[in-house]
């Protein structure tokens, strides 16, 4: 008996980003542009891709399935998206979810035009606004929340553009980081609290924006700075102009702390911080907070590299690779019958014998969720030989869920919110277990201001959330 | 060189079929005879197909392009959408507009609650309704004539949801035969002049509607009777019940001629016609308008093959098959360099040289469009051997597009149009070519009642159409 | 529970032809030619399809399963085919054999220089020869007969090749029409009882060899005759040459009847023979050996068309369609649940109702084999409200297997191997049954000279069949 | 204007390994684990892969194009492939010779029996044996090396299998790694140089055989030993033996150092060595070799990592991440077009540019062939905002290619056959050039018995080369 699993990202059990989004406005290659910037936001969602592009005559929209380089694989279709602006997204919906019509960005018709909207994020008064609005009459296509911005906006009453579009975001409590495109004009907006990130940059006198700085990179364009949160950066042909509207004013900060400890790619700049940089420091911290005799320091790859060398600086114990990742995972695989069964892990991560034979292993990860696969990679390199494993983590342990915008476990699931940190240790069976501590990665990330959400780590959102937020998803789809 | 083209249908350059629709109420095995019900249903729509099921947990939708066994092709497809009501629809568009997100049935969640809706028809005032509807704060998502109705359903303020239904109904003009759903009820509808079919049957104590009874004989439902023009039927736990209201009610009818001309299945009953008798009978007709001495009568394989039965069993001249249809048409074929192309037809149609040679042939085909087909028809009749060919038609000349659900050329492209038949037949290189006369197609359909909209024929639409019908499809997607 | 079925071909029991071979020598677009030629040829076989081409940098070849469309559906794969010869072959296998290993033309590279080798029929002595060439050091890559003839060839030591390529031949005994291609040379070969047919063309200048006429009509090319039992054709720059050599001489003669019966495709000649004329003849004698009052005659479509058409002629009881044939059908397709299930033939014929209703029909096939086919038509037949159905076979019960190059069933799931014919009447539930004698048939294919094998209906095979054809593929791959 | 190409993989102008193979001998469950084998070895080989089983009815084969996990995708596969011994092949070729032909484990059927054969290396006579053998009579099926030595095998006279067969392989010149499976036995031999590595391993009493110990690892088998040069090692219900026939003894050595330096996986040991401990060796070795004042060593990933580590280890030069490796190569990519083009190694490496800011920069690749890449990396380095960019290569200048089963850039394409080193530095743009010399190279590998070939640095190869190796190949498939 055979049965079939796709082969889980290395990180599999880990939080999962829910979307990434790109904009440009005013380059005649701008949805080739889109195209590589949404290839560089791969990681933020792998399960549909679109873009949008205008052009004199209307929106043009291609949405699909699956990656970017297969939803863009037939040379006709970017050249059927014309026009000198673009919005694209990508996005990754759990399994039961994953329908074409929840794919972005979606394009609606209505009084304002036609209007195309990506969005990352997730609004917590999602449900109360769908019923108050379908009491109203609206009608609703998909299980997005952002389609209720597009109800709030055609309900809005005020003569400029712009402030309806503040007074539609105002009614939106939660995480967004959105880009717009109507025939003529792209729109960038980021919540109140500035939960996900979204930088603004430049290219031959084109505007870009995208939620991590590393889609610059790819296309060449320079970074300019963060979309501040609460901002409304309008762009078209008269060139940018920003608005910073009372109704979208708070004094709170949410700047989601995941976003640098695992989600956002090492090379990008978000909330003006280097990925990288902040990792390191991550890693130097847990260093001093967690030290351990040992001869190597070892990362979880790719995830985990970052914050080991951090860590093996600080420590001066010896970095080195004692895990390699398969180049070939990401794809279906049947894995064969019961009594050879059970390579999830093995099929993505091979211990190195030489490297880790008889040594004392400090192995740093960037998170620990259920505890699952961190168990089975302390097995692994026991069998490899390792005489000591020493798993540090380079995040506080994770207890709580995200309500803004990622893709976690449970409560339930989450093992640090029912065990002690002993009970994990004796769980992933290793010598010892170390988590850098809350004020420590406050610390590392250079939260001087306190601007950011560390929610899954303190069940402290920056946001107030119902004590339950029901799934309302189940009404329409029932699954 | 080489290019790629799609080998076309048999009667590639036939008017199109827009969709056919499907619904169940009351099986435990909904969605699978949906499914059964749409492969029945495929040569309406091969573009596109979906299913909405409802079951106690919501409505569960699965939509997809292409053929109903690909859309469906996996098991756990049809596993997915519980429950024991179901609706299904498959589409066909023009290749510009062929967007997943056109696919139907479409499902939205209101007021009314989930709602899912598949429609065959066209709405002739869809653009000013969109319009209106618009600037009321209506939001579209897609280029479908049928979200408008959803948007009037919401607007009404009567009591009952039959009376709101037939208030936005009344404000709709044009096609539609039309299922609805929601987790309680199945709808089925038509609009006062009955341009589609649509038929209602029983099940094992369920009832079904199919555009066409074909999709009964399939899955061994029994035929009742037409869904009458201004018929709405309601069909829930309690049972079936039949309203028509005053507001659909009209004395004009509309029945389309052209399904039992061409699209219908010959084995479908429609409007309550069997369409292989009514063919026959155009046939015997055309026979006795248009005789000619000929050795014998064959048809164009397979749309004009019940009307060369009829042909030959009037004029007495042996029926025979001269022309012999590819089983492997319908898929992508690479057609060679310059020197040897051109193989469309005769990649599809072979001459049966053996029993054309030296006879005087009559090639019956169902109607003629643009001419270019029939010409190489011809062509390949004399190349053969065939001594004369006398093409005969069992419809009258096309001179006119349809605006009620069928995808036909423009009134340019219609040679009939602006050509006499002598020019036709001097185009098309036959001996002598007859068409069916209008009164002699009434008769043949039995038509006492004047019920049939023969607009694509005499231009006398049963309903206005407007001078203009803008392609409001442009402004949104461009193409 | 759903199970996955391939939507049998609508005579999915029927014997199956095994394969189709093509060939041309001085044409600019060899490999266009013969991939169309092929597409003609697909009835022949649809399990794998090859193409091998000869210029002056050597032989170019491409190999695929599936149908000639999708094995060549990339345009560059033709392109590759360079030169101005090719031959190429369609081939029908069991489903255990569908390896790639045994797609044809094979190619070899040996002391002859580098040669393909495309084959239609069976090689009886096949086993026999093979193990003898093992001994004496002979390597198999694959299960092919053919395999067995260069092997041969190559232990000749004639000087000239065409002596070495008889003596060769005459040691293999069975069927075969077959092309070799080398870099210079186009060689036809035709066994010396001819069972499979073999047609010799011309187009601008240039030889072509098919299996059957269709092959040149759709090309453009003229048929010039049958490529004679026992006849070896050389075309190389030189022009065209015949050798008769007396080891392939044979008083006997095997010409498949089968090939006018069902295989062959209605618009070719086969054996000089027109099928489409052979088949009305059959069907008009089998109306003569088998009147019945009735009200309508109709074929299984479409393999019993042109018999129908023979029966209705000689019988004067009128022709009708009363089933229809989908044209989806072929494709894979999902089943539902046991309660709903076995629609096997209902998806691929539909019976029309309104032709059929209380009449007594005449439904004429071409052959009957296992009879489950037929018992479910009879049941269409009746359902649809046929009051008598009178099922006329335009053959004589098939009773035994083909060792010559067609794939049937055994002799013990052949029906009339062990029932009378009134025995299969009452399985088949039909109220008469009628078979065509073999005198019959015989008379019908003009076979005054006795050249037909009719084995499979008479168990007199025009060769001696080993009493046991130990099935030597089992050994390399054991399934 | 777009075009499309094939992400290549990170080290896509590096020489190409060529082959893989696996063997297993008396377990239940062997096709399975030859799957999983396969999977380790996947590096080793992406274009084709295949098993063939042995089983009591006779061997089973299955072979296809692409990775393992799509040719072995669909469950019943594996299944059918029954039986307790199987051996597995994984392929590279050069694109113009992807036939499915050349796809191995092939198998024949000969005097032997049946025989399947898994080969990585290359026979450098294997023309002029092939040319011999035709003219005695053999026939060639494939380009492939391999099939001559079946040929050779059924030519041998002696008495015990295993003198025919080493007699045969005494014939063959050059590198074959080879496993051989008939219906009871498994065979292991490795040429007497041993330039392909062959590592022997236990598993649960079951014996395995693997291209690298990597593969053992996965499938839980314990590491014996290496298979030695001009070993033979039967495996048979009877178990292991080994033969160290005389006509395989040679005095040179030929293991080839370039599977230490790129080819093998990390985790692998081939050669008794530990490729991560010979990595990190040479980096060590070219750090004392090559020192430079630097801030940051990074290295090329993945392919660079443990050397980098080495060097930075022996330089005290910090060891960072400045180039980030994307997780969605391997992918066919459509670039866009002209203007924004060329983002071949940017669309699979992305700077880090906070870590490499203002750094003065050693990067460290395993060996630099054509050039192109590293100037790519360079410039992306300087970019990202490095000072200065010191480019560190852990190998020799390439300046031979390789005859013996790697897939390497003729002479002419190999920058270090016609430049010098600081000629190569100017080309690739770094502040300075270092590679790790011939003997540091031999230094690290603890080549104190002078085993190793190192004729792609040296010229000077193990073996004698023809002066012109003709390219056979195209005689028979033209390209």
């Amino acid at each position: 008996m055979t049965h079939s699993l796709l082969l889980p990202r290395l990180d599999g059990d880990k939080p999962r980003e829910a979307c990434g989004v790109f904009g440009v406005f005013g380059h005649s290659e701008a949805s080739n542009l889109t195209y590589l910037g949404l290839h560089s936001l791969q990681h933020r969602g792998q399960e549909s891709a679109g873009i949008v592009s205008a052009a004199a005559d209307g929106l043009h929209s291609h949405l699909g399935m699956g990656l970017v380089a297969d939803v863009f694989g037939r040379e006709e279709v970017l050249r059927r998206l014309r026009g000198t602006a673009a919005i694209g997204h990508v996005r990754y919906g759990t399994t039961g979810e994953s329908h074409i019509q929840n794919a972005q960005p979606f394009t609606v018709e209505c009084r304002e035009g036609a209007i195309g909207v990506a969005h990352n994020g997730n609004i917590v008064n999602a449900l109360a606004l769908r019923r108050r609005l379908e009491k109203q009459g609206a009608i609703f296509r998909s299980t997005m929340d952002t389609e209720a911005l597009v109800h709030l906006l055609v309900r809005e009453q005020a003569e400029r553009f712009e402030e309806r579009l503040a007074s539609s975001l105002a009614q939106l409590q939660g995480a967004y980081s959105m880009v717009l495109l109507t025939e003529t004009l792209l729109v960038a907006v980021r919540d109140p609290l500035g939960f996900r990130p979204l930088a603004l940059g430049r290219l031959d006198g084109a505007h870009v924006v995208a939620s991590e700085s590393c889609a610059f990179e790819l296309i060449g364009a320079e970074y300019v700075r963060e979309v501040e949160p609460g901002e409304m950066i309008f762009i078209d042909e008269n060139g940018l102009r920003s608005e910073r509207p009372e109704a979208l004013a708070d004094t709170r900060a949410g700047r989601c702390v995941f976003e640098l400890v695992y989600f956002a790619r090492p090379d990008s700049l978000v909330f003006g911080r280097s990925v990288w940089e902040s990792r390191k420091a991550m890693g130097r911290r847990l260093a001093s907070e967690n030290p351990v005799p040992a001869d190597i320091v070892i990362p979880v790859p790719d995830s985990g590299v970052a914050a080991a060398i951090g860590y093996a600086e600080e420590s001066g114990v010896p970095f080195d690779l004692g895990l390699v990742r398969s180049h070939y995972v990401g794809r279906t695989f049947i894995e064969p019958q019961q009594s050879i069964r059970n390579f999830g892990v093995k099929l993505k991560l091979a211990p190195v014998r030489a490297a880790l034979d008889g040594k004392r292993v400090v192995v740093v990860d960037d998170s620990l969720v259920r505890g699952t696969t961190s168990r089975k990679i302390v097995g692994l390199l026991r069998q490899a030989g390792a005489a000591e494993v020493h798993l540090r983590i380079s995040s506080p342990p994770t207890t709580d869920p995200c309500y803004f915008g990622v893709d976690t476990p449970t409560k339930q699931e989450l093992i640090a919110s029912t065990h002690s940190v002993e009970e994990i240790r004796r769980y992933v069976t290793a010598d010892t277990l170390g988590y850098l501590s809350l004020e420590g990665m406050h610390t590392a990330v250079k939260n001087g201001d306190g601007g950011f959400c560390d929610g899954c780590f303190s069940g402290a959102y920056s946001l107030p959330v119902l004590s339950e937020v029901p799934n309302h998803r189940k009404r329409l789809f029932g699954g």
